[in-house]
């Protein structure tokens, strides 16, 4: 693991850094936050999924995590959203939902993508395995939120492991992909066309399926010009009411899909992540 | 005036709007955040001016100010480093340090800058007139805060108008530009080799030659890499102590010329702002 940069935050330490990733077959970058802590002391650590287009910098800029992070005592991880590189196949088109920057959190199945993007494994496994080694991190407290294509990232990871990650929230998350145009394609792109498949990347089929957790807590942006089309939090809302699933879903009048939006909720997901872990 | 953008962040409205100025003779962008308020109310304006190589993007990006803007009711602006566009010249060598992105807040008086290099009057006279104008401003309570070169801008702007600016911060100033390189070649570039035409634009010559405000705050970080050669805080504090200004200088252990460094303290200097404007 090189370390690209660090730079002193609110007491701690913002860095990045890159690797060259088993699971991807690609150098991942990711970025890191440590707050400031008592040597030897091993710290919660939040995983941050971003959106379409962005890579570890957007949130890391625009945020605003770092004030509550050192207040709260959490790590915050941010990984890149695809693998990229020379020889790392793009959307056919250069399209920004698919392809580079756009990896949807799942080991695709299909050429000439199975080779690299493979974001479900890496997110999941081989980060947090670097993560645990490499800095003062307690695996056992381990929280999961994300934004748009990271907030489904988020949700289907929680969903999937909720022994592992003790908190899953979202702001504006593409609940329900393979009712959507963004996971229609993607999905269909990386997985193929059956669609039984994707359900295991589909927040709302894996609660249809049985996933359990205890409470999922999402912001959505009512002024989100993606509110209708692609994100419908009302699907995910009716999955969790029907499965007994404790959803804090607020409606946030005139927020869009942007980091503005983001960064004026953060605190409030980063105060709920810490209240559950501890 | 047209609006570029507008989204809402912490209850308020951060926008990005665009005019045509008279000053630069250019278009000119600049980056407003208004806080939730009573309809009619008139607001405080803190002006933050940028450092070398930024727009109003950088801070409006990392600086992480709308949170305790909202809290605070303040309004803020964040205008763009130098004029911009085609035929706007630059410097000769292309460097990150005069020409674009470098307008030193001087109205440049030699050739061929002097047609467009007139921030100085822009950030004065021509934008306040625009923000009071078309904003919830009150133009009677209005400070000034920088970073870098936007922090020489912030106390010379403080130091020759302390009646219309109730408060002066900055983060990481050029305070002597003068004595430094940065100074040295941006003010021969704009206004000539004469240097004491330069001590208009010198926050300690400016206060060795008379000028006068009650207090500063300062805030710079000891593992910045411009701190010994361009900053060099110690000639503010030297000519402050002799002046009886009184300067609060914080040097901050750790801490480099980034935004991780602006946004650690930015609710501090806009407290410090808000108990000075009322």
């Amino acid at each position: 693991m090189d370390t690209v940069s660090t730079s002193k935050a609110h007491g701690g330490v913002q860095g990045v850094y890159r690797h060259a990733s088993t699971a991807t077959g690609t150098d991942m970058t990711f970025a890191v936050f440590v707050p400031e802590h008592e040597t030897g002391a091993k710290l919660p650590v939040v995983w941050y999924l971003s959106g379409l287009t962005c890579t570890h910098a957007n949130v890391m800029d625009k945020g605003e995590y770092r004030r509550a992070c050192a207040e709260l005592g959490l790590i915050l991880v941010a990984p890149d959203t695809s693998p990229r590189g020379e020889g790392v196949p793009d959307d056919p088109d250069g399209a920004y939902d698919a392809g580079l920057g756009a990896g949807f959190y799942v080991d695709a199945t299909r050429a000439p993508f199975a080779k690299n993007y493979r974001m479900w494994s890496y997110v999941t496994e081989e980060l947090p395995a670097l993560i645990a080694a490499g800095f003062p991190a307690d695996r056992a407290r381990q929280s999961v939120m994300g934004h748009s294509m990271g907030g489904h990232g988020a949700l289907t990871i929680g969903l999937t492991y909720p022994d592992r990650y003790r908190a899953v929230s979202a702001f504006a998350p593409i609940g329900a992909p393979s009712q959507v145009p963004w996971g229609h394609k993607a999905l269909a792109m990386y997985l193929g066309e059956d669609r039984a498949i994707w359900r295991k990347h589909d927040a709302v089929a894996l609660i249809e399926d049985g996933a359990r957790v205890e409470e999922l807590f999402v912001d959505q942006g009512m002024a989100d010009n993606f509110l209708a089309e692609q994100l419908r939090p009302e699907l995910l809302e009716a999955a969790c009411a029907k499965a007994g699933i404790g959803l804090t879903l607020r409606r946030q009048p005139g927020y869009d899909h942007s980091y503005n939006f983001i960064s004026t909720f953060m605190e409030d997901h980063l105060r709920w992540h810490a209240a559950r872990l501890g």
